[in-house]
């Protein structure tokens, strides 16, 4: 199974969005497991990215892609660090500069979303990105 | 009290979703008033969008702006248009090109979201854009 780490800083507040979460952890099924890493600040958070390797963080100012090639290069990514791979979402404050250093900053928008609501964003884009590659109709 | 109307073809399906427009309309309170226009197919949409003046469709395509300069457009077209503005959220077919013709193309992301996320993202902008302009600490 695919291993996806998400690191971000606290616990998903909504009730909402923690059922939008779930709903996608659900469809993802087998395919792959999200590990959620929420530390309970940005101090906390530099402790733990500078732990994982290959990370993509998402960034505002990031590469843009379409959902086709999020997820061709989410897919590269799998295969290149043995179909493991971590994401970052950055708080009120943006990403730490440490952290940017040795990330890959994607952009999803140039829009700020708030943090919490990216994180239902990202998971719905990582299931897409694996429909996508398996060529079912979701993402039609 | 300024008046948004959002086209979109479907009933809001996911109660997790329904509960987090809920969330962003209770925030909007005396701000703005969304009237969700929900028409069963695209030939319909089509029909009322004929009716709309000065439609902002999204589209992947369209033009991309920062949460900031979408305060800006959104409050000049709300001056313009006499408080009103009207968005369209295409279906799993995209806009209909006869609709594109008359309207301003806004792009959230290149990344395609389902159109029911497409619609807590939208009212979620909407409310950023008027917190901007408030100058609240919600968007910072």
């Amino acid at each position: 199974m695919l291993k996806i780490r998400i690191l971000s800083v606290g616990k998903t507040k909504e009730d909402w969005l923690k059922a939008g979460i779930e709903e996608f952890e659900k469809r993802l099924g087998k395919t792959a497991e999200i590990h959620w890493i929420l530390p309970k600040n940005d101090s906390q958070l530099e402790a733990l990215a500078k732990e994982e390797k290959g990370l993509i963080s998402l960034d505002p100012h990031g590469i843009a892609m379409s959902s086709e090639q999020f997820s061709d290069y989410l897919h590269e990514r799998l295969i290149a660090q043995g179909s493991k791979v971590s994401f970052l979402i950055g708080g009120a404050e943006g990403i730490p500069s440490s952290i940017k250093q040795h990330s890959f900053l994607l952009s999803f928008s140039k829009m700020t979303f708030t943090h919490q609501m990216c994180r239902l964003i990202l998971i719905e884009q990582i299931y897409r990105a694996f429909e996508i590659a398996k060529g079912t109709t979701y993402h039609k």
